[in-house]
């Protein structure tokens, strides 16, 4: 079956989680023929009395779709569900959270056993799946065939991302994402801590915070400038001699306030030693080459 | 004289670095009469070609306007240069960069030689400095009468945001949110490190970082919510065991794609810390207090 006929094609699910199941109502809601499969079976039965077909195997859950959606704990966990499942013909659809190596070594294991595969990574949280204009997304990779075949049925729960045909682009995208989110979850750690006990209420700080990443967020365009024309300097107003005499200030403030700078000390001092190689007049962005030599 | 009466007030400015400079031309195309002076005078001398007058030390400079600016080096710069200045019935502000604590000790300074005292902190970069819509501002904090009464001539460079009589909170603002930034420029780093030469092109990577940051940010507002209430499993919904958990896969990406994780490992540790702690159901706000006890 296929879902650019108009009909809405079944679809098999494996994984009932919290982002599971954020799917399994998703595409319910849309009129998706749904067949679900949980390892521990309390949590697919309650999916019956809203529509769904529960099978008793993950092979069987396999057998009942040509699409089959999996969203398990780990990648271990999809190579133990699909064991025993012939997939011959299948459409399979990875959204376990994974490494790229993963995907891809995933992906060469499915087309061996007969499947097209293509990895998924969320940008979303279960409560914004199947809510249109949430801003939630998912990044697509490998085949492209696939993903343009059940485009209907992916974009149900959140907006796509195809990013590649390479298996692993779409849990790289997902992994620097998040790791550039990580950071900006640091700073901001490091930013409350400054004004605690301050008599500075932490509900007018939150909004200042806010906008000041917001407008600074756009850095990201300055620093890909630089990587693709590979001149570091270009557009840049506070060079890294500045920037590195300014942590001084950022550190001794820190040192006030008693708040330890151990979430700013490393990026400070990959600031300084590129400064010391004689890049003073660049922005942060050779700090990339010192992290992957 | 003040600036309320609809004339422009005669400003006295010390210091034309770039910040300085920025500052010097915005005043004077808002056609305020400016006194500027410049420790090294050939900086100082262009500004006569300008309409302003170049005083040849900072104590004459300082005699000629009762509303005086300093954005120098540093604090040591500021009472250097104001050393042999007759400081009585003036309106001082300071834009120089410092710590709170030397905003206190310079407010008490110049009160003491019978000044009113002004702090500044700028967040904003010399080329949007004069320009409207920048959306760059001044963290204002010390002598609500002199900002209150210098008003108009202070808001002609930048936005104003006046955070409490308490002198050193415009730098503790103004340091708290750059070292949010500076995380974020961190996370960034190892961002687009992990995607480099992997035939994702940075300005198609740079869109989908700034976006994703973007719709992050406001996590602040709960980290805010969390510190008013004291409940840091308030709205939660990646919980910190969730995250930690995916932190493993951040770092296997990273190993795979030969990046070094130290930008954030210690972010990722405080996190470890707090879950072994017990606060599993928490979000991240549990950090702070690991950064401040």
């Amino acid at each position: 079956m296929n879902d650019n006929t108009g009909e809405k094609s079944r679809l098999t699910l494996l994984g009932l989680g919290a982002m599971g199941t954020a799917l399994a109502r998703a595409w319910l809601a849309a009129g998706h023929p749904l067949t679900v499969w949980n390892r521990t079976s309390s949590r697919a039965e309650p999916f019956a009395a809203e529509g769904a077909a529960v099978a008793g195997t993950a092979a069987e859950a396999v057998a009942a779709s040509d699409l089959v959606v999996v969203c398990l704990l780990d990648d271990v966990s999809v190579g133990e569900a699909l064991a025993d499942a012939d997939l011959r013909g299948k459409d399979l659809v990875d959204l376990t959270t994974g490494t790229p190596a993963q995907a891809r070594a995933r992906a060469e294991w499915a087309e061996k056993r007969g499947a097209r595969f293509l990895d998924g990574g969320i940008m979303a949280v279960p409560p914004t799946i199947g809510t249109p204009g949430s801003g939630g997304y998912v990044f697509y990779s490998g085949s492209r065939a696939l993903f343009e075949a059940r485009h209907s049925a992916l974009a149900i729960p959140a907006g796509t991302r195809y990013v590649g045909e390479d298996p692993g682009f779409a849990a790289l995208h997902d992994v620097a994402l998040l790791s550039a989110m990580t950071g900006m979850f640091a700073g901001v750690s490091h930013a409350f801590a400054l004004i605690r006990d301050k008599d500075i209420a932490p509900k007018d700080f939150a909004p200042l915070v806010v906008d000041w990443l917001t407008a600074m967020a756009p850095y990201a365009y300055g620093v890909a400038d630089h990587l693709e024309s590979g001149d570091y300097t270009k557009g840049v107003v506070s060079n890294l001699a500045m920037m590195v005499e300014g942590n001084s200030t950022l550190l001794r403030t820190a040192g006030e306030q008693g708040v330890s700078a151990e979430l700013l000390t490393p990026f400070m001092a990959l600031m300084e030693r590129r400064l010391a190689d004689g890049h003073g007049d660049e922005g942060t962005t050779g700090v990339i080459d010192l992290l992957t030599r």
